[in-house]
């Protein structure tokens, strides 16, 4: 017995400790995603993704604090750091954020380090998020550091993605940032008390500019076989990324932030959006978990000596990695 | 018939396609690789990392010119940009390399950007590594921006991992330093003619005290039937990351960083290290094979229609994505 119904009814120890089985990847985790995906498919994921040093916890924090503040939404945190990709550990920050929201039975927040495999981080986090969407929270913000791979993980999992920016990170971020516009949904200049946020923020405008604002197309490098998106109003206005100032520090500009976010996903709903990016991310999921099953399916047919006979005769050279994986594949192998 | 032949014989042009089409994933490309395997084995990996800003790209410039300067070595170099997940292009600095480095037929550069796919990257840049050591270059440096999981791949990839800083690139790096500890072998505190670099060196000191050096375990989240790794001498000396001071716009600290590099490379044979991670490296490339051709494989065994109908009972939620996984592979979809 899983502790579903507890977590379905509020319980939240048992939302801890099935939290712990999801990120273990540990078969009564896995259980209890079955018996909760039903329950699933009304939360609002908010991706939050940015440099280090651009204040992303405590603006995380803010806008928590906003949503229970003023709707009264319940909201849960998962903070991602790939940063410490072979240790794992807490997040940084974790402490001053429990200080403004702890002993609130509205806000629950997850840390998360990454779990060293390929891909393995980006299916924790969404298995997280279901499990989260399922126990009733409306608002789940996911924090993640850093750039490149995790960021774009980060957007395909989010309905609305924010991208962090702060004045003064450095000279040549512009390469980052041109990928990054890519995904945002809404840019926010934080620390924007600081100088040279006219400079951050004109850059980000000339970029905008610059991309020559198209429908953002979702990508989906998925199998072949992938349904056709349901049709979208081809008359829905274009989605421009809006740039919003921000001092998180001292809770400047968040209900700015948070109208922002609101006209994001009524834009989302409105142009079929919404249902493009939940199927994206279903089709994804369901295509991690074919391959590791296929993965779980293939180890169980194929004998360990066999397995390290081939392997010695990679590393002799005698064959390549390519013939090898067909030999197993097929049988074939003395 | 394919490029391997004339690449194997020092064709540039046929060198310059085949990379081409090992990118693009091609048929061609795939045989080449399958032909081209029993040639490799001989080269240097080398990887250099680190946040945008800290001069990675004159650094390998620099270093590629040291090596064919002082010991005649061919010299390949890949640079991976996954800063640009969605649209791909070149790398910035490419120009400022060429102007050093161009006309030389020693060196061979190549830009790639992220294809997209998990994964993808790093599978891309192993087999690019691969045609090189073939074609006979001594010494393969992949480059690669910012922190998070490329930076991890890069480290299972290359022999010697090389993890640039600067002074003054923010105040909370910390915690993303904490992780790249973990992979590098060698760290370059680059632009050491500015100012706060002795605060930069410190702190990397303080940090490699405080990791306690053990020997770095070579992890590996493979596959459970991983053949055991090749016996190591416990006498052999631990290998602590020395900290290399450069200013690679002039040219100053290349000698002793190469002096580092070649210190490196000793360790690694005598302690069987190399051995070790030679075998790291086959395993993981024979693993994400055999992923994707029992991928290939199901796709063939599943129809499209069959595909979409589970797609679509999943965004109903009447099952979940864990038990659509196990439907379609037990063909028991109705």
């Amino acid at each position: 017995m899983t502790h579903s119904q507890a977590v379905l009814d509020g319980d939240r120890l048992a939302l801890s400790r099935l939290l712990t089985q999801v990120e273990n990847d540990s078969p009564e985790g896995r259980a209890a995603l079955i018996e909760l995906f039903p329950h699933t498919g009304k939360a609002h994921l908010i991706g939050v993704t940015g440099a280090p040093g651009t204040g992303k916890s405590s603006l995380v924090n803010q806008l928590a604090l906003h949503y229970r503040k003023t709707d009264g939404k319940r909201v849960a945190i998962i903070a991602v750091d790939p940063s410490s990709p072979f240790t794992g550990g807490a997040v940084l920050g974790d402490r001053v954020r429990m200080r403004d929201l702890s002993g609130d039975p509205g806000v629950f927040i997850r840390s998360m380090a990454t779990r060293g495999s390929l891909g393995g981080l980006a299916q924790s986090t969404a298995n997280m998020a279901l499990v989260f969407d399922a126990a009733g929270f409306d608002v789940i913000i996911i924090e993640t550091v850093g750039a490149g791979q995790s960021e774009v993980d980060v957007a395909r999992l989010a309905h609305t993605t924010l991208v962090v920016e702060a004045p003064g990170m450095g000279d040549d971020i512009q390469a980052i940032k041109a990928g990054i516009l890519e995904i945002a949904d809404i840019l926010v200049v934080n620390k924007a008390d600081r100088p040279g946020v006219e400079n951050t923020e004109k850059a980000l405008k000339s970029m905008l500019d610059l991309a020559h604002p198209t429908q953002r197309v979702f990508q989906h490098h998925g199998i072949s076989m992938n349904v056709d998106a349901p049709e979208v109003d081809s008359q829905t206005p274009l989605w421009i990324p809006p740039i919003q100032k921000t001092v998180s520090t001292e809770g400047k500009g968040i209900t700015e932030l948070a109208g922002s976010i609101a006209r994001h996903v009524a834009h989302l709903t409105h142009s079929g959006d919404w249902a493009v990016r939940e199927r994206t991310r279903l089709e994804v999921e369901l295509e991690a978990l074919i391959r590791e099953e296929l993965m779980n399916r293939f180890q169980q047919t194929v004998l360990r000596a066999e397995y390290q006979a081939i392997v010695e005769r990679i590393i002799q050279r005698e064959i390549a990695p390519g013939e090898a994986a067909k030999i197993l594949m097929n049988g074939r192998l003395k």
